[in-house]
């Protein structure tokens, strides 16, 4: 069984989130109808709702990100969840076995909803085959696979400002072979009709195949986004910026970084995302990503708690 | 002052739970029974009780143990306490005085249950001497002196399938001498009226004197646990894995692991417990562990947080 | 602009706590009358309060101190907040570009209140100028340059005993160099009309010009404390208690220490305050620091509950 099909009830109804591969557009347009709701409160407000009261949220990272966490942490607390954070080295559990004894441990403390992250590519999906039938599964990232919430956030800041994905052109640009972000963003656009994707990196930064996922290949920053609405640059991993693949992070900047210069020739509605953190100077000149009213960078990390709180509350409302 | 009799009030009533050593039945009893209000709640409920609402719990622990914290932690939450996490490196406090300036310190602040775990035996005893009256302190393992709540939920899963023991026969394998898992067992089955108990280890994990607590000696595994009602398996440390007290953790497995082949000779009722987490193909083969019915051990896991609400709820009523 | 003339909004309310330094003293005193309320909390009572349910607290810290941080989380949890406690290396945040992507990352998260920590002087400053208009910023100690909040406690301490500060002679003993407690202590009993502030240490750890702050000097111990109603010791950081100020620990105590001998000497309604954490045996003889009803060390530390909710509730309050 795929992780797509696992995560769908007999219903077509949403019981885990795994990957946004294969999710039909209904429900991939619910959740981002249900973050609406979530999307408005503002300091001051009292945030707090009572879905998830009384639930146990595990936060159970066996790849650090406090970040991807912080969020995650803020969504089930804003939806009155009790929240458990762990930090397990993935070196202490590399093998399925003691994958799954984490799991059975922490279920039998009556944890509702595991949120996953794992440097494996289908961690995910292995705790939701092996999980008890009325535990949930959203999956914080896995491996070089898929990072589904980071999608929707995407999805719906771009929804935000065009209501319709039809006429939509969107490049991705960087390391799309190492990225998780970019596969997910890529199944998303698809199902909710962008006109067209294209993928912006030098050629070893291109997995082979890409095409079959319905996207236009560019090895060349300029030409790769001339007349997008949306760019979506990936963070360069630190441990990928120099080696193999790459000469130089300043030769990436160089070649595939957004400057000030490059940015003057799109659109003034042009949308410029990025997933964070940052590496000022490398996919992105310092001052643009908080300086410049095209980047919506602090937008998707607003949204990223609404959209979340969505995925949550749906999830295990949606339990058998 | 002994920890069995500072634990007890002047009326009889637990103030502090510091050993199963010397419990009147009645109070050991009276806590299993108020665990089984706890015991039934499940993933889809609201988990969230108010008794603890408004008073502060404070896991302190100088000896790792994320999963034992983690039960400690859900517990005090489901009892709506506020929580918070203190993991204090031995080394740092080293010497009672200062062990006395972090109690203190945190007295002051109105802790009203600390939850005291440390690698010295009599740490728990140590706090509940020197803290204020009102302050409840529940041993969370001390050295190889106890481990209070361990024991209950062992008793709590046994009584589950046997309310009588007085017929009952436990076999305890393992490494006997440095264990407070097992001490305290020993303790709690003889109050409960177990018919027999037997310690099953080679000779040098056996402690000098042991038969004084009325169980039986076997340095042989098939003898030791033929004809028992239920096994409880010690987890082997690491580090005594290999060394002066044992050859190798293979030989231990061939002599003392419970294998597939040992499994089947004994009742089909037989119930196989562990305080976890387990040394997959040490103490016990790989897949009876969650794999098969007699195997208790996620039981176990399940019963720890309703023991362990049900001692936190009573010794802060029983302040005076 | 300044932190203080920073932290008051343009009616001259508190809208940052970032230092003692220019508070008048109309809002010092209301912060005070404001902890009145909550420092009678007790174990037993449920404590928890409305003020701030639904309301995000991060305490964002770049210095380790657990016990620091402990107290604003209690504070926080205490006032119903939801609290995320998130340690940053300094270095990893070395640049004021990134401390400023850290600020508005978590600001988009739609945090309403961050406790602050920082090894450089400044910190909590940057962060009130480049925050949004509805967050609160409080000063949790910056450097050498101010600990706002232990100031209040203090003040909150000496004022239970001394309702009127006019006729008060206070001695602050030790390294006064690094001090921001001295610093904030200084400032907080000049603005409540101490009549006598005085700093002793060894010349090395007093600051060029501290007379300016109005202070009188002195740099041998029995003249320095003698006739004052409070003492309040500073930690000796163990970085600094070798090297280039000081010749060894065991001089300072010699020299700088309070011992038996010296307490005998003072008034026996003498106030004597440190912190925390003590070194015994260098600040302080080992057993008068508990021990001693003229030590009122624990009290500060309970009063510092207290006070840090007063002041997160004020500054929350006051947002435009």
């Amino acid at each position: 069984m795929t992780g797509s099909s696992l995560q769908l009830g007999p219903d077509g109804q949403l019981r885990h989130l795994l990957t946004i591969e294969g999710l039909p557009r209904s429900v991939l347009r619910t959740l981002l109808d249900k973050a609406e709701g979530y999307a408005d409160m503002r300091r001051g407000d009292d945030k707090k709702n009572l879905a998830l009261h009384g639930r146990t949220v595990v936060n159970l990272f066996f790849e650090a990100s406090t970040r991807t966490r912080t969020t995650f942490e803020l969504a089930a607390k804003r939806l009155s969840a009790d929240v458990l954070n762990l930090q397990v080295s993935a070196s202490s559990t590399s093998k399925g076995e003691t994958l799954l004894d984490t799991l059975k441990t922490l279920e039998a403390m009556q944890v509702d909803l595991f949120v996953v992250r794992h440097e494996a590519s289908g961690a995910a999906q292995f705790f939701a085959e092996h999980a008890a039938p009325d535990v949930a599964i959203l999956n914080a990232g896995d491996g070089r696979h898929a990072h589904p919430t980071q999608a929707l956030l995407d999805m719906f800041t771009i929804r935000r400002r065009h209501p319709s994905f039809s006429k939509l052109k969107v490049a991705i640009v960087g390391d799309i072979l190492h990225s998780r972000v970019a596969r997910s963003d890529i199944h998303a656009l698809r199902i909710l009709g962008a006109a067209e994707i294209r993928v912006v990196a030098p050629r070893p930064l291109i997995p082979a195949g890409i095409e079959t996922l319905g996207v236009k290949v560019f090895n060349e920053l300029d030409a790769g986004i001339a007349g997008v609405d949306v760019v979506i640059l990936l963070r360069l991993q630190k441990e990928r910026m120099v080696g193999a693949f790459l000469p130089s992070t300043g030769e990436f900047h160089r070649d595939f970084g957004l400057t000030r210069a490059r940015l003057a020739k799109l659109s003034k509605d042009v949308m410029i995302m990025h997933p964070g953190p940052i590496n000022r100077g490398v996919e992105i000149e310092g001052d643009i990503a908080y300086g410049d009213t095209r980047s919506v960078i602090l937008e998707q990390v607003e949204h990223g708690i609404a959209v979340r709180m969505a995925v949550m509350e749906t999830i295990l409302a949606n339990r058998p």
